[in-house]
């Protein structure tokens, strides 16, 4: 069997912890075995690991989570790239199409899609191996996990039946349910109805035959570059409700999706992380605070309080589901951001009357990362190195820095840094249209910059 | 009638928008007759005036808050300032050493000591004037002005009268009581008890009296040598208790205290200020954000939610007089201040492993102001001026400088800088003990330092 793993979402719903970079499953909150904190990407990683099944896992993505992932899962891990964020059907297709035709795995072969955020047991991922021998003796084109549901909810799809024999945990399906009335829930559950939680198998053969009725390539490369004509669906719309022979197998254990923050911080072993101090009358209020400055709570019960350099969140916790609404008018670049090199924290952004902008960063490189050698054409820089050793490139000079070491970059020059220790270093940007898309990379490897440069000054 | 203004308190309990630097008096947060925000301070300034009461005022406060109320009021206020901090009689008997040893203000002069948080009309201050009167015709030591209560409050101290005559608003004194639980406030308010709004009067010989029989000084300049001698005591604690001739004037309009979160968003016009959203079920709730990142409230009625340079508060209103205790332990250096030259706020303060400290702050110079010439041992710092014009000195070298000059301050290097025009630049301090301790002033006037210079470099 091989596994599709499927990272993607935006995370409103999680803000301001959460943003376009930093999706939900990437948020170090849950607590590990070992009682360090680690994020649903890493939980569902080392059960994938534990029950065996990481090694034939890949993991579907958009470009701009790859760094994050590679960060927290390492760097040798298996990462197919969208190259536009197109939803479900589309990565599954390109992933399906990469173990045809360049892993060369069989049409035979099992495959199964599981969503990067599902809160369960290691017992799940187990289970899910059964889902192998259910499709090849069911003869099903498609098998799904269901799980029994706990409570009516309104937030679930639901897979609906045709006919239950009694104790029996696989079952053919007649239809499915999006989001039913909490009453509706309520009657599908009597008739044994299932939720939906994401997992999809099928043999490798049947996702690649839909490729080729779509007359979509069945080759990665050419698939790559027709990204852009799979249809833009989820594989539930485009796939699953248009097939007849569908089985699930119901699973009885404990399954959640922690994409809100009541339903998250319900599984935190902790109701506070960061600084601050949780004051009279908080009983079951949660604080996380991750900036340096204290947070004090007075009198608010049952809340959720996050503190980020994106912004504030102070919500009740039966309200918090509302926040992607609430905040759909705040549109913000990201304030802290994960990268392959390391990270950076934006410290300060101010736009002065006449339209000329500063922005000050702390960026950490780790050791042996570089940035890549690049350009702006709208904006000039200062960095103050404030810890650790280096080198640095400008207009194909070498030289070495450490700590105390000030480098101005005018507009226009071009320049690359790479950390021999981990270094730090504070930016400031000054100019016009302060954005992530005035970078103009030149290269990206170290030592072909380095070819470029002319002999090390010090 | 000469006035005395008392400019005091650490303001803990508006925190976080006031610290040690800026006190609740300074908080711009009340509507003024134009329709900008004004401070508590700013208010009862322009209602001095408005009265015709500000010219004969005098300002007692502490070094730290000189720039502010400069900055606030103007520079040509009168401002006595405490060599240190000693509660109000030592205030109170340096400003009244002040204006009889200086001004030469005569022993029969009435003088009236005001608190600068009274949040009152401008009748209040109206009605002040006729202490004047009273405490002749009666011959009184001590007038006191006495608010009569709206409520029980068990927050006030509470003025006695020895006996009330129906309708009369002019009282002889019994007693004092310092916040009574509410049903002995109950019991008070039947029996004619006034609030003590912090309000007296007496002939300026009668304080100097006071001095001469504690054997202290009168004469100003030795007052001030001497001023570590006077009792730490409260006004009240120190004479008011002590005296048996003591009249009130019963004052039946409105009068507030401001001092706590609940209190000061009463008489907020706005639900809102700066950056953020209010969602559903948030009725009667307060959100100050000083931030420019956006803060988002979904659920949370009546409660007050902070945000500023020095941290976050959510409070239930009810819950915001306790946020002085609960904040006791949270010890911080003020994260944004004003002062004399102008404002800065701090962006981001890092410790490494190995003790070195790394602080970034905006720092904003008003044009034709100037930092002082100075020296630290501690640290070295890198400016980028990134908005404005200004003269730049580096150990006796005079250099103009402009948005995008970068200037380098290594650790025992004299600088100072003026502003031309209004001047910005971003700080980075890197050393050991990034305190303010660790400046060294040379000179404060610019001409001074110009004197010491070199010709100009360009």
């Amino acid at each position: 069997m091989k596994v599709i793993l499927l990272s993607g979402g935006s995370g409103r719903r999680l803000w301001p912890l959460s943003n376009d970079s930093r999706s939900k499953q990437f948020l170090k909150l849950l607590e590990s075995n070992e009682g360090n904190l680690e994020s649903m990407a890493e939980r569902v990683w080392r059960q994938l690991r534990e029950v065996g099944l990481s090694e034939s896992t890949i993991i579907a993505t958009g470009k701009s989570q790859v760094d994050i992932l590679q960060n927290q899962l390492g760097t040798d891990i298996p990462i197919i790239v969208e190259p536009e964020r197109r939803d479900t059907f589309p990565a599954i297709a390109l992933s399906a199409v990469y173990l045809y035709s360049i892993i060369g795995v069989s049409l035979d072969e099992i495959v199964t899609i599981l969503p990067i955020d599902s809160y369960v047991d290691n017992q799940f991922y187990e289970y899910i191996k059964n889902i192998e021998n259910v499709l090849n003796e069911s003869e099903a084109s498609l098998a799904l996990v269901g799980v029994k549901p706990s409570y009516p909810s309104s937030k679930y799809g639901y897979i609906i039946p045709k006919d239950v024999e009694a104790g029996k945990k696989i079952m053919r399906i007649s239809h499915f349910v999006e989001k039913p009335e909490e009453a509706h829930a309520l009657h599908l559950i009597e008739k044994n109805a299932l939720w939906n939680c994401g997992v999809f198998s099928f043999k490798l053969d049947f996702i690649i035959s839909i490729l080729q009725k779509m007359n979509l390539p069945i080759q990665y490369e050419e698939l790559l570059k027709h990204y852009n004509h799979i249809p833009k669906n989820s594989f539930d719309y485009e796939v699953v409700e248009k097939v007849d022979d569908i089985v699930a197998l119901q699973y009885d254990g404990r399954w959640k999706d922690l994409g809100t923050w009541n339903t998250l911080t319900a599984e935190m072993s902790t109701n506070q992380i960061g600084t601050g101090v949780l004051g009279p009358n908080t009983l079951n209020t949660h604080l996380i605070n991750e900036q340096d400055r204290p947070v004090a709570v007075l009198g608010i019960p049952n809340a959720v309080i996050v503190v980020s350099p994106d912004g504030v969140l102070v919500a009740d916790k039966k309200f918090s589901p509302k926040i992607k609404t609430l905040i759909a008018d705040i549109s913000q670049r990201p304030m802290y951001e994960e990268r392959r090199w390391g990270w950076y924290k934006v410290l300060d952004y101010f736009k002065y009357e006449d339209c000329k902008e500063v922005l000050t960063k702390r960026i950490g490189l780790s050791a042996g990362k570089n940035l890549s050698y690049q350009v702006h054409f709208k904006r000039s820089e200062v960095w103050t190195v404030v810890k650790g050793e280096g080198h640095f490139v400008l207009n194909e000079t070498l030289q070495h820095v450490r700590e105390g070491t000030v480098l101005e970059i005018p507009l226009g020059a071009r320049h690359a840094i790479k950390a021999v220790t981990d270094l730090e270093f504070i930016e400031v940007q000054k100019g016009t249209e302060l954005i992530e898309e005035d970078i103009h990379r030149i290269s990206l490897n170290w030592d072909d910059i380095l070819l470029k440069c002319s002999p090390i000054r010090n």
